[in-house]
């Protein structure tokens, strides 16, 4: 297995463990006596974290993402699910030798491990040694434990909780980590659920039969999911990440519906459990500057993080965090001097841009038709013809062409909306923290990436087994 | 004097009162015995409030100052004043028939009154009417008020705390308000510190004479400032705006002498004060795209902000409130794709890029002598020729040439910092709110502007005169 690193974690335990002994015995308006009480918890006993990640999701985007929900037959703008539970923000920034502006394999570790290391890193420190994660910490306490996520479930956020490599590269050792590396003599995933199919079915190495041999269920449709009920599951529902929200099929499930697949498998554990959910493509849509991408992956994360807030609501022993791991794009509510931002034009679209270039490029579509399709605007001629001319000049080569036609598009609505970018990479700034549920407090002010781990660390080790 | 508003207060009094009256009676660990309790104040009880805005000032800002200041000998990053302090984010958005990303004036309306207004109202509503503000309401109570700001004092930040106009743009009615708009028989701001000496001492009225006549004293420099000790002051100490922090003569006090100053006057009044602060030209570089002008207001508004919590934490019944009233600029951390943002280009400069600007143009200083003389930096001969080119091209007029300089010299620092704007206007995601002292939790989680003022408006409602 892996060497537990435990030496440089900072925060002086005897601090952490008066505060999270202070709300285990503190008073919440809302605890009354439920199921899990019933079981023998006590009153905020913090028996299950569900920790959720919207990945890119800085505060431009939650911001953005309410105004575009607004109800405009009211004055105020309506909070969202989000913002009703806000307690602060944290830093972001990695320990890399050479980038000060994290990525999301640095930041998921941070926040998995309570170190920060380099760019890349999947649950390894800077000298590349293994780090203990939060998720393994809650196997090693009985607890079940899971993993969602809308790219492949060995991307860098999930893998940062469940595996360890020197590169968020090598999906193919990440999924063999999920398998290989055990605990207490069990694997260390019950509940896995996301893309990257071909990561777990390939050429030298089928885990998906592995994973059966051992007795989970193996799922590939939404359907399926549902229907199985069994605690250990590999669900992959597509080769690489799942589609974005508006342009899924009903075969493929949402965010929210693996989380709730998730919760219901997790809870029949009496110990407890620890999920990750992930809302991985904020980030996508934020590096290829789409806002209609965005915002599609926001509401599929806004939904998942409800999910998981009606489940805590009541369970009454459970902790729900939900962060960021840095923003993405250098994303601007309003933009060229400006005072406006437009969710309308956004809401427009029945497809993401993505979607409709991969139409136009990949099937042949006529341009102006696949528009009108998706797009429920009074399209300009200037813009047709823009989306039509880089149609045109991006036949020679297919993946120029529809990069070509997919920024043609995406034009359309950062124009109309005022949205401003200005990089297709990652942003530095302070990203928002939400919590709810017993140890909320825990988390309030202003945070490091790296708390999180501290915290939950020392939540599992109060946490009794049964 | 000016109707009063208050049947729109949407906020349920009772539910307000509670959350107050919690707040006064809760345990706060570090609550002693002091002067202010030897004088009659019960332990957390609210007798002055700080309210301090740093114009502009979106979580980009915040995180950037924060990196700019790092200490690269430590592993981690210090974190700033601000941060220690932060205890939610607030939306911005303003009640405007035409925009919905606010303008500072709305903003600051919403913040002293309660109410969200159109763009450009100075404590008015949509309707026109008069809303009466949170600096009105403490003189009713008879506290003793103050307004102290970077930027003319008649600006729309601190107007909209202190007078009612239909236009931001009326400085001059403005000033007017100031004197003219009478509580109780007195004027309403006791402590004026700022710039806009234009809008005082004109030629249809000299408002300096009358304010005298009054019993105010009245300064213009630095030094007079500190040698003054009337608890009425006007101090105006540029026809405009003062110079930036980093271009400021010894004459020019900072905001934190202006801060203290006016805490050493304020404080004199047994009933307790409210004082508005602020950092006013956070936004102006912002505009500007000239991260070395806001990297240098944010220093100012720093030392300011500090200034005030050691003032609470000495009187233990000060609440301090600092937030902003929108972000400006779109700026983020990092740009054009690369995973990096320095600080050390931008603490290479001596002066801000306007003032080298205004040098060369104005003053018709060399272009590259002036550049080495203002930034510690090995300027490429790229660097310098698009300056030199920009001061042969704008010499035609005076004015563009100006403009045309200064967006060469910023270019240099944006592009060596890597930062990146969308825009010379506002933008519209939610900024940090950092609170101090007695009912500091009171703002804590996801505010709206206008919840300052409603709790604000409350506190002052149980201040006790003495």
């Amino acid at each position: 297995m892996f060497n537990r690193k435990l030496g440089k974690i900072t925060v002086p335990v005897a601090v952490l463990s008066a505060v999270v002994a202070a709300s285990v015995i503190g008073n919440f308006p809302n605890a009354k006596a439920s199921e899990a009480e019933a079981a023998g918890n006590k009153p905020n006993e913090i028996r299950n974290v569900i920790f959720l990640v919207g990945d890119g999701m800085g505060v431009s985007y939650t911001s953005a993402y309410r105004y575009l929900k607004d109800d405009p037959s009211t004055p105020q703008a309506e909070r969202t699910e989000f913002d009703q539970h806000l307690v602060g923000n944290q830093m972001t920034y990695p320990e890399d030798p050479k980038e000060n502006v994290t990525d999301s394999a640095s930041a998921a570790t941070a926040m998995s491990t309570g170190y920060k290391t380099f760019n890349a890193a999947i649950g390894v420190d800077n000298d590349g040694s293994e780090l203990k994660t939060v998720l393994e910490s809650a196997k090693e306490k009985g607890k079940a434990t899971g993993l969602v996520a809308t790219s492949e479930i060995t991307h860098a956020t999930p893998a940062s909780f469940g595996a360890h490599d020197m590169s968020r590269k090598n999906m193919n050792g990440i999924a063999d980590d999920y398998y290989d590396e055990l605990i207490n003599g069990k694997h260390k995933v019950d509940v896995m659920l996301g893309g990257g199919l071909s990561n777990f079915d390939r050429a030298d190495r089928n885990l998906t039969e592995e994973f059966q041999k051992d007795g989970y269920s193996y799922v590939t449709s939404k359907e399926e999911m549902i229907k199985d009920k069994n605690q250990q599951v590999l669900g992959l529902f597509a080769d690489g990440g799942l589609p974005k929200m508006i342009d899924r099929e009903k075969e493929t499930p949402s965010l929210e519906d693996m989380t709730s697949s998730a919760l219901s498998r997790l809870n029949q554990d009496k110990d407890g459990f620890f999920l990750m959910v992930e809302g991985s493509q904020v980030d996508w849509a934020g590096h290829d500057n789409d806002i209609v991408g965005a915002m599609s992956e926001m509401q599929d994360f806004e939904k998942a993080y409800k999910a998981a807030i009606e489940f805590a609501k009541k369970d009454k022993h459970t902790l729900v965090v939900a962060t960021a791991d840095h923003s993405t794009g250098g994303y601007s509510i309003g933009a060229d001097g400006d005072y406006n931002w437009f969710g309308e034009p956004i809401k427009a679209a029945k497809r993401t841009p993505d979607f409709m270039a991969s139409q136009i490029v990949e099937e042949g579509a006529d341009p102006e038709k696949t528009l009108k399709q998706y797009i429920d605007l009074e399209l300009t001629a200037e813009e047709i013809n823009a989306v039509k001319d880089a149609a045109e000049k991006g036949k020679a080569d297919k993946d120029k062409g529809i990069l070509r036609v997919d920024n043609a598009i995406e034009a359309i609505f950062n124009k109309r909306s005022n949205t401003g970018w200005t990089t297709d990479g990652h942003t530095g700034e302070d990203v928002p923290v939400f919590a709810y549920g017993p140890g909320k407090e825990l988390f309030a002010g202003h945070k490091d990436n790296t708390d999180h781990a501290e915290i939950i660390f020392d939540i599992l080790e109060k946490s009794k087994k049964k």
